[in-house]
């Protein structure tokens, strides 16, 4: 979505005209890789898991923080939608911590955990009519800057909120939804309970990459959220509808 | 002083001492021209003045709204200061026009008259017990991002809060102040008034370099501000108290 112009702004036309208090939480897309090419960083992993180095925090500091998340806030503001760009450090919305050194030292990668989420900043913000655009970025608290999940960060966003609203927390990608079967877009799951889930897990129905993504909604719901929407992010406007056309998580 | 991560970190500290509402804006020292060079990209100049094109406010929105400005706030964060980073896109902040080309196109320059400001949303943010943390940057409405020297976003926030509050504007440099006599750093001018300043440019006495900074700040006096004080950043607290020790224009 982020590195497509013109699927960026049609994405951001269907925002701007979902009603009622709303946050947007984005990733980075493949820009912060191409910058890192571009300045000669090498991307560091191990066992498949990205390293966020010195270097590489301040790359996605730049690049999330301020290219990405401004250029969004820039294009909203043109379609009429009074939005803010932030990240976990600005008004301590998300304070983290440093993930703990085991076998495999991640870097400057923040854990987060929705008791931390400062939600009267967040109230304050919507109830003054203004949009969070939040980059997945938090703070050590203590001058650090870290690099968060976007799904993590848009997860204890929802659940911190739950405590004050009704919240649906929808994750947008490029599928439909929860495929039955992921050679057939047109096979989506249209609602998962957890014994629609036991069933599918059962029936080894699921592709094993969506397992995640779904684990994650049920703790979401578990928490306080009241309903999670796995979709596609062409289908935004219709997602924050009663009639939801994605995969609805209850 | 955002160069310099010692002396950063000592004015940072100060700041958050500060009492009261506040708002930061800062520059982007030469981080940019750095990481500019880093990438391969050219300074264009014409007139001595620095061109902004398309590459060039890619890098400017990285570096001043990602990079600078996002370690600024997580140092005032760990200082006990409760920032929120953000540029004149944000919550419409600063809207401006882009510089229309005449004898130089100047490219993505915003030019902002204090008129633009959107106080409500710089108020909303202060009675919240935030602290605007801005970086010189603004947008033009239609989605595109612009460059906006420091200095006059400084004064066109001043211009403009000073509708709500008694607003003192203070220049942080590396001076003590405007000096009369530029080789002796204890030659300070403690206070200049419309008169004084007839005097002194009638006795030629002041280095040309800052009669652009002194008029700018009657400027902003002729508009509402209280006061106007150019100052080193070291003075900064004692510059904010009754008992300033830098320039203080009246």
């Amino acid at each position: 979505m982020i590195d497509d112009e013109k699927n960026l702004s049609s994405f951001l036309n269907d925002f701007a005209a979902v009603k009622g208090p709303k946050i947007l939480v984005h990733g980075g897309g493949k820009i912060a890789t191409k910058m890192g090419d571009s300045l000669g960083l090498e991307s560091k992993y191990v066992n498949g898991r990205r390293i966020t180095d010195a270097a590489t925090i301040d790359l996605v500091t730049m690049v999330y923080g301020g290219l990405v998340n401004k250029k969004m806030v820039a294009l909203l503001q043109s379609k009429g939608c009074n939005a803010i760009g932030l990240t976990g450090a600005d008004a301590n919305i998300l304070p983290a911590k440093k993930r703990p050194v085991k076998e495999v030292d991640y870097g400057f990668v923040g854990d987060v955990d929705s008791s931390q989420l400062t939600v009267s900043s967040l109230q304050l913000l919507l109830k003054g009519g203004l949009v969070p655009v939040m980059a997945p970025l938090t703070h050590d608290g203590q001058g650090q800057m870290l690099n968060t999940n976007a799904d993590t960060i848009a997860s204890t966003l929802a659940v911190g909120l739950s405590t004050l609203y009704d919240v649906r927390l929808i994750y947008c990608f490029e599928k439909k939804g929860v495929l039955e079967n992921v050679e057939d877009e047109h096979s989506v799951i249209r609602l998962i309970t957890k014994d629609i889930y036991k069933q599918l897990l059962d029936g080894k129905k699921l592709f094993d990459g969506i397992l995640p993504k779904i684990d994650n909604a049920f703790a979401a719901i578990g928490n306080g959220v009241q309903e999670v929407l796995i979709g596609d992010a062409r289908d935004l406007q219709r997602n924050t509808t009663a009639d939801t056309i994605g995969t609805l998580i209850k």
